[in-house]
């Protein structure tokens, strides 16, 4: 029985490598079937761009880049079902290691089965490692040295430590298919020098996690991104891009990328990929406006994760595709807590197809913000999502087309 | 096309009436589709008890009785959608007049289409009056005179008013399809003297609800409850119960029966239905005790409202089936949030075939708690309202058998 599904699933994977220009949703059906470990296969490359489509597969089935990962911090997309999450079409999500390590603790989640059996999410899953909340949720409380990082607890003020081994062996436990290496985050105004010294510090512990990972994952059943730093200087983003693309990594991730000022980030980005072999998935940490997806899609990102139309969702902002007024300059978003909406029978967005926007109405949805309702989170998050979903849809159907740019006229203007 | 819905309705009202034990699933089937007025069938009346199955046709389709109505008081049911009530399979809701119409209003709903539309639940809504939240929100701040009550807003402690025409005109525009008589509801330590003079008010305005009720209502879009007040007096009771049944009310609430103590509640409720036509659909206003359903189903009652299961269920309470531990000691309930249940990982109840429990452990339904997500009350509702769904079906599937009282000491003892 496990000769016939990995001999089956090898030949899935040669004919993909074949023909490149197969639907990737025909891809999909048959390979998700399968138990496989980790592979990235390009389906089609745009000639005019760097933009791609492919196919990361996992042991809980593939995804289907460019990917939009929404992310479920503490093993959960907030007020949203795995079912709903389902229905929206989504393949893969991210957890946060640094949350999960704190509550519950990664043994519980271990001794449950792991993250997927855990929360009843039984696709793919990324973790990232601990690193960037370690450094954000503590400032000023975190104590760096050579080996890792001592820290506080957001929860209840106990001393923990993350170093590469530690996160590794917690992102094992966890037991996500995707996982990443431990890394240090600097806030983006960080000199030169800080930037350089933390960046020798950071390939130190990808070198650390990389080790690690191949001790603890004899069975395949995770994949290592390594993670490209250097803040905002090119020549250490270059440094950083030729480093992390020389280890054995399956992936590659780039951090410390926060999508302003845009023109900079664009520049460090791009010039930090050209350093990396094309074959590699690349995964941009934590971005996720709407522009900024285009803008890296064009330059060769596969997937990114950001907790944007969840926590907009939280507040009241709602995403509007072009055709119903989104736009550049309004973020592709409006308050749907505003006092003009109070009457209005029409959908979040009447362009969307998702289950919201089906059945509910901007003057009802309005009512439930106005009432405190809980259910006003579960429905605009869902529409959110569904909209990060179409936009990664339409990017991978204008890519197989070769039609990227004028999707992205389209929508950036 | 109007004339054949309404000849092909009757027909199988007729039907329905002369075979009073074919299975309400297969009648429902055949109601549900059809636009039609109210009306009440009795499937089968248990010889040894007053139990009896029925089905309460509306224009938004039927509602198999004895049925556990849930409480959308805003117009939702907290944390819940819509479609997870179908999934559910719940044939009703009911909704608060006295906080829809403080917000969004009822001219709001009215123009959006009414309940039904405005909240996307297209199966039978009950409304209540808003009685018992004028004087329950509002203690010592409502002012009572023979034609109504003045209160203030618990939102913005604005001034209203609400009379027996306005409470109509108010469930009117809003639009359900079973509405309540406005009437007075009493603290349970009330005086015999202080119950009389409110009976006396409430039967006035009996009268006046149902005078405005029938001028409103030339189109029998909506069924209008009767209310039976009288307090812990046995006397009134009857008093209530021979005035309310005299008049020409389509169905028959009982009100200010707070379930406790409990052999007293009993009394007054089995003493009022002595005087009130079998052939009526009985409402139990705001019961919901697992043990009191069965005692006053035993007793002929139809119908239940309850926050219950959902309020608990947002405080970690989550019912549990006798096979699974549930006993009128504990309430047949436990609480998620006990330390204990840290590593469980087996369903909120393992006998319970909701989807919550068909899909996560314990463990993880009180990680949510403990760290805040809102998914915890989509869970925790889901399953406790799967859990008084299940219980009314059996409590149905036991009375078309004639086994009731069978079903009910293996619940109650």
């Amino acid at each position: 029985m496990k000769t016939t599904v990995k001999s089956t699933n090898k030949k899935i994977q040669n004919t993909t490598k074949r023909t490149l220009k197969i639907s990737p949703k025909k891809i999909k059906r048959s390979v998700q079937q399968l138990p496989s470990t980790f592979s990235f296969t390009i389906t089609h490359q745009e000639s005019h761009t760097n933009a791609r489509t492919g196919i990361i597969s996992t042991p809980h089935g593939s995804i289907n880049t460019p990917a939009f990962i929404p992310v479920a911090t503490q093993a959960t997309i907030k007020a949203i079902t795995p079912q709903q999450l389902n229905e929206i079409n989504f393949d893969a999500i991210l957890c946060n290691t640094y949350h999960l390590y704190l509550r519950p603790g990664p043994d519980i989640i271990n001794n449950l089965g792991k993250l997927q059996k855990f929360m009843a999410w039984h696709k793919p899953v990324f973790t990232d490692s601990g690193g960037f909340q370690v450094f954000s949720l503590n400032d000023g409380l975190c104590k760096i040295d050579e080996e890792g990082v001592t820290f506080t607890s957001h929860i209840d003020q106990s001393k923990h430590r993350f170093t590469p081994e530690i996160s590794m062996q917690i992102q094992k436990k966890l037991g996500a298919d995707l996982i990443f290496a431990f890394d240090q985050c600097l806030d983006i105004t960080a000199d030169y020098n800080t930037t350089k010294a933390s960046l020798t510090r950071t390939h130190a512990w990808a070198q650390r996690s990389l080790s690690t990972f191949n001790k603890l994952n004899k069975d395949k059943s995770q994949a290592l991104y390594g993670i490209i730093q250097g803040g905002r200087f090119k020549e250490l983003r270059e440094e950083s891009a030729k480093f992390i693309s020389n280890l054995n990594f399956d992936a590659i991730g780039i951090g410390s990328i926060f999508g302003d000022p845009k023109e900079e980030s664009k520049q460090l980005v791009e010039h930090a990929l050209k350093f990396v072999p094309k074959e590699k998935t690349k995964h941009l940490l934590g971005i996720g406006a709407v522009e900024d997806l285009f803008t890296y899609v064009e330059l060769g990102i596969d997937t990114f994760d950001c907790v944007l139309p969840t926590r907009l969702a939280r507040v009241g902002y709602i995403f509007l595709r072009p055709e119903s007024g989104g736009t550049l300059q309004n973020r592709y978003r409006c308050r749907i807590t505003n006092e003009k909406f109070k009457q209005d029978p029409t959908p979040l967005d009447p362009r969307c197809t998702c289950y919201v926007c089906k059945t509910f109405t901007k003057a009802y949805i309005r009512h439930l913000f106005k009432a405190n309702e809980l259910l006003f989170y579960t429905l605009t998050s869902y529409h959110n999502l569904a909209f990060f979903q179409r936009v990664m849809e339409e990017i991978r159907e204008s890519i197989e087309k070769d039609t990227f740019l004028q999707l992205k006229k389209r929508w950036v203007k």
